[in-house]
């Protein structure tokens, strides 16, 4: 698919993004099922997921203004841990289960469309996951649910974060590809948003449930290419 | 893998490290057999993908010694073209004939026990390329060949070429892994040498066949902590 396309009126699509957290893995359901026994106490599991979670994207904000050099998404997730430890009363919580905790991210369930609706993709497409998370946490989350990515790409090989321009256009870059003849595919309208801008075309999957029951999007906010409620829907849309 | 064997004595192995051209791939068979058809004229085509490869280790030397910027292997490739089709008369080649001949490099042909090697040492290891190979060149191999990669390591995302230090050392640090739980596996010694100078584990593979019939190297010439006949003997040895 490389050769061909590059003199069409609509390039051809050679290569899938990936959003991951929310779009393609529950962190929430497994944040709240499995930190609980980690901790070892009574415990709201789903308020300490949210909790964690909400501090994700301002955790992220120094490196995407130049306040701090790259660090990876593994450091960033200890340090909001730390932050949140506090208001759960576990500010004795032992390293041991710090560690423990902080790793639950790197085994996180797929909704259940994900392992399959991959495989229908990758027999037409490129696919890698373009996330925030590192590339070792990346390596994890497939080896624990059975995705198969043609490489993976996002922020660490960029060494910034989403929506910053950079990581989509390094996405791009490292596959040889312009960025028209790359998709996004995620379930949060500023993710597409982002990507549109750098010229990727975009897709849309409706996770509606990702922070609790009917919270997510359900229709993209934004102007998409193809909008799916699945990637079993996806790839039917792109026809493979 | 990742949590365990730091306390043993001899840390566990989580992740191998390959070289792909040779090692992986019989980069001199398949350019030799695909390059005539594209010149469309008598020529050697073993003697053509000498020459060609030839170039490969002086062409890395600019970035290497820091004379120029990291650029793909892929513009490697075409200069390295370019310096040889006068020595065969082929100066007025098509350039869509030059970009085909340069695209054959996505579309080696493997080995025969390296799919089967590779999805049996995946059981156990997380498996990556480590090669001077640019990341959309060991995407289109790996999909040509049946590969299954957990991550594209190597020359492009450290920036620099192998035996360079820093390649080794990226790979590593981007699985999250000290040296001394990565094995670098490769037919050349000196690729070994200089994993095992980083700290890194080796495995050696006879290819004795690389450069033509019995012109590799059929042992290490360097201490390895395992040599191996090919990729399934390699996973037979690791216990996998």
């Amino acid at each position: 698919m490389a050769e061909a396309g590059e003199g069409d009126a609509v390039p051809e699509v050679g290569a899938l993004f990936f959003d991951v957290f929310g779009t393609l893995v529950d962190w929430r359901g497994s944040i709240a099922r499995d930190a609980p026994p980690i901790i070892g106490r009574e415990i709201d599991g789903f308020a300490f997921a949210d909790a964690w979670r909400d501090e994700y994207q301002p955790g992220m904000e120094g490196v995407r203004k130049g306040d701090r050099g790259y660090v990876k998404l593994d450091l960033l997730h200890r340090e909001n841990l730390e932050r949140i430890l506090p208001r759960f009363g576990l500010t004795d919580l032992a390293e041991d289960a710090r560690v423990q905790l902080n790793l639950l991210w790197h085994r996180l369930d797929a909704w259940p469309d994900v392992e399959f609706g991959l495989s229908r993709l990758r027999r037409k497409f490129r696919l890698a996951p373009v996330s925030n998370g590192n590339i070792g946490l990346m390596v994890d989350l497939a080896r624990k649910n059975g995705f198969v990515w043609d490489a993976i790409l996002g922020a660490e090989i960029a060494r910034d974060y989403k929506p910053k321009p950079a990581v989509y256009l390094a996405a791009a870059e490292a596959l040889g590809l312009p960025p028209e003849r790359c998709m996004m595919v995620a379930a949060h309208s500023y993710d597409l948003a982002a990507a549109a801008e750098c010229g990727l075309r975009t897709a849309h999957i409706a996770r509606p449930d990702e922070h609790g029951p009917g919270t997510g999007e359900t229709q993209p906010l934004v102007p998409v290419d193809v909008a799916a409620g699945s990637l079993t829907e996806l790839a039917q849309r792109l026809s493979t």
